[in-house]
Parts: C-alpha cells; structure tokens; sequence
C-alpha cells in the first residue's frame, strides 16, 4: 500500500481545477465520491461494508487522506480493494491538486468508483471542491442532531447524508426526523440514508443508491 | 446572551499575542481552559455537568465558537452561568485576537475560571495558541481508540485528555488502555480522565483537578 506525502497546491483557482478533473474522470467513467464527516463517525466502517457488499458489481478503490498513519489504508486493502494512504501535511481538507496527485498514486488500472476518504472534520472539507462527482456526507449518532446548525456549509454542499450508527439510537438523545429537518432547510434536495455497519440496516438503499450514481455518471446523464 | 460575529485575526505574531493575553489573565488571576474536541464529543454536556457541580465554588464563564448557531451558549445561560457565543466567519479555529475579543464581550466582571469551547474540529484549533493557561481535549467512546494516531497534534498539545460517554463502552469497540497508550507516547505527561455526563462517572476527578489548576493559576506557583 503506497503512502504519498502531500503539500496544498498552489493554483490560481482550486475551482477551476477541480471542473478540469471532475471533466477528465467523467470521460474515463469514473466516479469519484467525495466522503466527508467527523472524525470517527464511521467512514472507513461505511467503506468496509459497501466495498464488501458491491465488489463483485464494479472496480472500486479508495484514497485516504489523514494528518497522519495508515491505519484506515490498511483497513480498506485487508477487504481486498486498492488503497492509496495521503498525508496532508497537517491541513484539515484536501484541494483538487491534491485529488489529482492522490488519483495518480492510485496507477492506471480503470475503476467505476473512487471514493476519497476526506480528513476527518465537518468544516474545512466543506470549503473545498475536490473535482469529485457526487459528494456524501456522514453523520453519527452519538454526535447529536443539532449539527446541521452548526455546519451548515457543510450539510449545504453535500448531495447525500447518512446518518451511521443507527443501532445505538437507543443509548442516545438523536431525533433523526428533527435531524433531516434541519439538513433539509439547508439543502432542500439531499438524500438522506439511515444505516448502521453494525447490524446492516439501510446498507441496501445507499448502496442502490450509489451503484445509480456510477451507472449515471458512466451514461452522462444528470444524476439525480 | 450575546452573539458576536470575528473575522481571523490579522497580526504579525499569533503566538506572542497569545502570551501576552495569557500575561495579562494571570495578572487578573482568571484561568483560561481551551476546551477542544470533535463535533458531538459532548464538550457542552461536560460543560453544564461541570459548572453545575463548581458554581458556588468558582466565578465560571463560558466562550461558545461555533461556525453558526447559538445552541451551546443558550444552553450554559440556562444553567445559570454567563455566556458569550462567537461566531467564525466560517473558519475552523479561534486565535488569541479573537480570543481576547469573545473575552471583552464578557464583559468587566471578574471570573476565576473562562471556557472557551472551541470550533468542533480535531486539526486546526490546535495549530493556534489562544493565549489559554490550559488545553483540555475530549475524545468520546464512539470516536474510536485510534484518534491519536490521526490527530497526534491535537494530543501533543492538550494537558489533559478526557475521554467521555464512557457510559456508552459496552456498544463500542474502544479501548481505553490503548487509547492512553497512544495518547502518552505522543505525550508522556498528559492527564487522562474517563468520564460519563451521564451518569457522573470519572467527575470528582476531573473536576477536583479543575479546581487545583484554578488555584495553582492564582497563586503563580508552576501547575503541574
């Protein structure tokens, strides 16, 4: 498994950048998802169970991107898809250059499906467009129903939430309907899933979802 | 409850305008905590559990920042104690400017102890000195004992490490030995607590080391 140190790119337009590679992807049929949360809401655990689930169905591989370790890298190529770690030389997001380099370590073999792991942090990825085709949100349980409140930009930018750990709502104060409701006032539009890796409920929605997603992608049609 | 709106602070030194503030709080015998955590891991339910309990004790304040919203800052007025919410201009930590800003709309009264609850968020508060006399971390159980490999800044930097929602251990895979482990190698003398707001678990000592590094701050003497 390659580990790539990375720096910011230095570019006079991040934005332009990414329509460049979001352009370039979409010729080679690829989707690149864009996945965002907290740290330790369950984005590599989403991962390990949708790569699971759908690798007989389409090529995937997944980019990580931390501060630091290899921990989650790993964890992916232990399942048996691609796996390429990025270090981000301690900045919380990661920018279209930095995509780029990370797409790059990944080598020339096609895929359907790229997902980029984004550092864990509900702000600052958010200000960033990566060049990727659809991007998705998490939001765990135990991290309460108000965040939407609080990161609005980020709730705002994504085209899908999911809502994770849904086996401990017993054990937690998390009114999932007051939840959409707040996303929903930001971002009238976005799909929301409720799914928990645990026992494996909602699993089959997203994943239809997203093998939806990359049949589109592929078709150039708009994407719902 | 006041709402006021920063901008980043633009200043040639961040790092001496926070020894300056901290200079000028020691001289006003006030302890300033940089409280800093993921988004959820429950940095506002420690808070109110906390003040609650030390009220009668301490003269307490409470510095809310947040992207948007003012959730937290109402909560902590409802238990009786003043609070200010500071809004960021969209960006991911506080530094001393805006630190001694949110201070002065406390106003003139004279506290022992000042919260600033910072920005949600595991990377970027802990790049930025905010002239705090203290730095305390929260990393609650569903986060995952690995938060230290990911996030080493963030724990290099802390005094004291508190990992909350202990309540909640036996639906998670957390260890805690682990996590300490992780945490110490990074940081040999950081103190650890493992505490639950729920059902007060691991506060007595938390708090009883609050009230030390109060008193120790007041007298000048070195806190440990």
């Amino acid at each position: 498994m390659k580990i790539i140190e990375l720096k910011e790119t230095v570019t006079a337009s991040n934005d332009r950048d990414a329509e460049v590679l979001r352009g370039e992807l979409k010729k080679k049929g690829t989707l690149l998802v864009n996945l965002m949360a907290s740290p330790g809401a369950g984005k590599t655990t989403l991962l390990e169970r949708t790569i699971r689930d759908l690798k007989d169905e389409l090529r995937i591989a997944v980019m990580e991107a931390d501060v630091d370790s290899d921990v989650d890298a790993v964890r992916i190529e232990n399942i048996g898809a691609r796996a390429v770690q990025a270090h981000t030389d301690g900045m919380c997001h990661m920018d279209a250059g930095m995509t780029r380099r990370a797409l790059e370590a990944l080598g020339d073999e096609p895929f359907d499906l790229v997902v980029l792991e984004n550092v864990g942090n509900l702000i600052c990825p958010a200000e960033f467009d990566t060049g990727a085709g659809k991007c998705v949100m998490l939001l765990s349980v135990p991290e309460g129903d108000d965040k939407p409140l609080k990161y609005p930009l980020m709730f705002s930018k994504s085209d899908v939430l999911i809502i994770t750990k849904t086996d401990v709502l017993p054990y937690f104060d998390f009114d999932i309907d007051a939840c959409v409701q707040r996303a929903r006032k930001l971002n009238p539009t976005i799909r929301v899933f409720a799914v928990s890796a645990k026992n494996g409920d909602g699993f089959e929605a997203w994943e239809e979802w997203l093998k939806t997603a990359v049949l589109n992608w592929k078709n150039e049609t708009v994407t719902e």
